[in-house]
């Protein structure tokens, strides 16, 4: 089943079920008004989203009515929690490397995650608003899940079966403000504004078995201004799996239902797959010849992050979007 | 205006309006279910609510029923955002102090503030429930403000017409969590797991002449199992106010309505305030004495966070709960 929220001037925006082909698309709702609704009862409300589904795909929902990803807010336009890992240890290990610091052994054991900000997410289509090309505005292609209600103490053999969506994001970052901001010691604030989302949020099942060990076996493909720059395969040197995220992060809490679990900027040992973040690129030129020459995103830059199946298709419809400035002077 | 949220079997509970002196209450229901309902259009809820407690205070409202805090969620159980700041300068160099380290002189200009997990939070009576005493498991007093929407880059001058609710907060920390997770870089996770927070939330007009400069001039009383620990003055010795630590927050984003921004542990230069964490006590001790002597929160043991008027009544009523262990497997 894939799920979309889309633009209707309110907060929480209206849920809508998509069509498999992306295609068409059919109002939730007298089911379920809002996706964060829809979670909060799943097992209820789950099964009447998918006859509209299945109504769809086979052409005979009686309100279809084309589907636009313009029109979409991230399918949890705000979220009850936002914590994303860093999975790829790989990418980890290369930032390090390029400032010639070790990467400690224990990072290759134990998850890295960090709590995002997740009250005001950013739709696929929608605009990345910052106020200066001088933070250093980069993308970070992502594969996430969201989860229903976890336990504290759930461990990772029980964590899969709380994974109820996944979805793509653009954890968009100002790697000009991290140094600082991670010297100080209490992790990424201002580094990391809002994140943006896939238009559409799909049912693990869509994936068949491309997704097993709780990782999805598929290219993570990243245009920047029309130029393909990377297609890592994200079931690759994903050293912590989903499971093991949400059991890191379920330790010593509870997780509520429509918790977004990022697997951090997807990213392979094997280079000529390119990059999904343009800090990975920075750190190979450094690492390679002494100095980073690629710059950060300017204004009117463009990032597309999309996944395609075996035979082609788009699983989740395209993050595409652009850099524009804010206002520098709000009231 | 003084709110809550009464515990009726839903996530998000039941917004309540409180009378000034904590004894009665009166349900909002027909002008919003819930507290983040009315802060997503407070403009047009809050004269409805205000009529409803003023009718409270003069003793006419039709459907009073008496106020109880057990029966109380937190104000917000589940919030969009949780930001919490380091303002008291003081604590974090003691803390430093007694590790030997110095502390970066920047941390008296650019405020610490750290993005915490706000999907569980839990009510005022509810137990603190965790798994494990060696986790080194302490309290933390705080105050903190609910903002309506800030956009990004609002300046600490105009941040402070964007302050709709004060409460208090018991920020419980798992100290002995924290050096492996702060030296991850990443800052904390599991360290820092679900917050408590007062029976009541309330305007800053209900504080009067001690709500100035964007700080609280009352001393935060903290009473560990019976005894009176710590009562620092919340106005004294904090070197960010609210606006300055909303201007942080909101420099490369917006937050939105329900943003709630907590002041870090309130402690005060003049040690005999006492402490209003046990960590500022430990480290008093390293200092004099060369080792920490307190020993954490034990299972059973209880904490109560309050805050009288110059008249010595409750504003917020009392966190007062206990600590309880958790069952260690679950499904």
């Amino acid at each position: 089943m894939k799920l979309a929220t889309l633009k209707d001037g309110t907060r929480d925006g209206q849920l809508a079920v998509v069509s498999r082909d992306l295609r068409t698309a059919h109002i939730a709702d007298g089911i379920a008004p809002t996706l964060q609704r829809a979670l909060d009862d799943w097992g209820f409300i789950a099964p009447q989203l998918e006859r509209i589904y299945e109504q769809l795909n086979a052409g005979k929902a009686h309100r279809a009515f084309d589907f636009d990803p313009k029109r979409c807010m991230a399918p949890l336009p705000r979220a009850f929690q936002w914590a994303d890992g860093s999975a790829y240890v790989n990418h980890v290990e290369l930032v390090r490397k390029a400032r010639n610091a070790e990467m400690p052994e224990s990072f290759w054991h134990d998850p890295l995650i960090y709590q995002g900000g997740s009250d005001d997410f950013i739709g696929p289509a929608d605009d990345i608003v910052l106020a200066s090309e001088e933070w250093g505005i980069d993308f970070e292609g992502e594969v996430a899940v969201v989860t229903d209600d976890v336990p504290m103490g759930t461990k990772p053999e029980q964590a899969a079966s709380h994974i109820r969506l996944l979805m793509l994001v653009n954890d968009v970052s100002l790697r000009n403000l991290i140094p600082a901001e991670l010297a100080k010691g209490f992790g990424f604030f201002q580094s990391k504004p809002a994140s943006s989302f896939s238009p559409v949020a799909v049912t693990p099942d869509e994936l068949g078995d491309v997704w097993r060990e709780g990782k999805v076996h598929l290219p993570l493909r990243v245009t920047w201004n029309g130029t393909l720059v990377g297609q890592p395969n994200a079931g690759v040197d994903m050293v912590f799996n989903f499971p093991q995220l949400i059991a890191h992060l379920a330790r010593t809490r509870n997780a509520r239902a429509g918790t977004i679990i990022g697997s951090g900027t997807v990213s392979n040992k094997d280079t000529k797959k390119g990059y999904t973040c343009i800090a990975e690129k920075r750190c190979l030129e450094m690492i390679a010849e002494g100095a980073a020459k690629t710059p950060f995103m300017k204004f009117g830059d463009r990032v597309r992050i999309e996944m395609l199946d075996v035979h082609g298709k788009s699983i989740f419809g395209a993050i595409d979007q652009q850099v524009a400035p804010a206002e520098l002077t709000r009231k």
